[in-house]
């Protein structure tokens, strides 16, 4: 069975990409998954923004883990919101209104005639129309500057937009900003 | 070198338990990352919860994820927030104001007998007082639901909530509420 596969609740998953891009829009805030070379599990929160197909993250050249995603290891990526919460009758029954997504994949480095156009995506997703007010990056800020990009290829997206069906919450209402 | 030293901006860190519960008292969002049993990264997106030094996490005995991690294999937690941006008068200088958590350990069955205060626990981070208003779960509800705890023991705590130091950056300004 593939891992992006469901076990339960199919019906809350998605394979439409543009519910993807719905999510990568909303927020910034990834987690990286990979196997440290003591065959740990690590885990790094970075920001991540999506350029095309692609899943670009950046770092400091001086960043150990940084470093061990370039190295082109598998990773698991998530991006996930909680818009608010269900509250149903029952604390069985109540829930979060969420979106999540986990991509597999691996990093590879920004080829260097893309860089500047990479980073920009980054500045431009944070504040629309920001990289054409400011100055290019310096030779050496963009020397100590780590690129990376994944392929959105392997991916599985969950989301519970609705509210529950059983009798006993007949009566809900959502409580929204929740974080 | 122990996996919570930073290697880069330790100013940035802080070992204050304190700092840790704020954090964990700003979000339910947590990411769980372990090594999945085919050597790959596995990441899971879910709720967590503090009840006094343990973290919780909860799920359905139904999900394969939820059992893999109740099997008490190592595991690294994340839970982070991003409050706002840094805009400064570069692009290299810009970053985000964020708070970032990891821990490490394993997960473990709550016992029967704290099973029921452990789900209030949950109940009331999202509504405080929530669980005194609602029946008791069901003995089927209870059955349904895999509840874990991992004790706060081993974690890194990063946060970035001043400004950059850089001459360039001597006009900043600060947009808050992204995510």
């Amino acid at each position: 069975m593939s891992r992006t596969t469901p076990t339960r609740m199919p019906e809350l998953m998605s394979s439409d990409r543009s519910d993807l891009d719905t999510l990568l829009d909303k927020t910034v805030l990834a987690h990286i998954a990979f196997v440290s070379g003591d065959g740990t599990p690590a885990l790094l929160p970075t920001m991540a923004a999506r350029w095309g197909d692609r899943i670009l993250v950046h770092g400091s050249t001086g960043s150990t883990w940084m470093r061990q995603i370039a190295a082109g290891i598998p990773v698991a990526v998530s991006l996930a919101v909680i818009d608010g919460i269900v509250v149903a009758r029952s604390a069985f029954e109540s829930s979060l209104l969420y979106s999540s997504a986990v991509l597999f994949g691996s990093f590879a480095s920004v080829a260097a005639e893309e860089k500047e156009a990479a980073l920009e995506v980054f500045t431009n997703r944070l504040l629309p129309g920001r990289a054409g007010e400011i100055r290019h990056p310096a030779a050496r800020e963009l020397a100590a500057t780590i690129l990376l990009a994944m392929p959105i290829g392997e991916w599985s997206l969950r989301g519970n937009n609705g509210w529950p069906d059983d009798p006993e919450s007949a009566s809900v209402s959502a409580v929204r900003g929740v974080r």
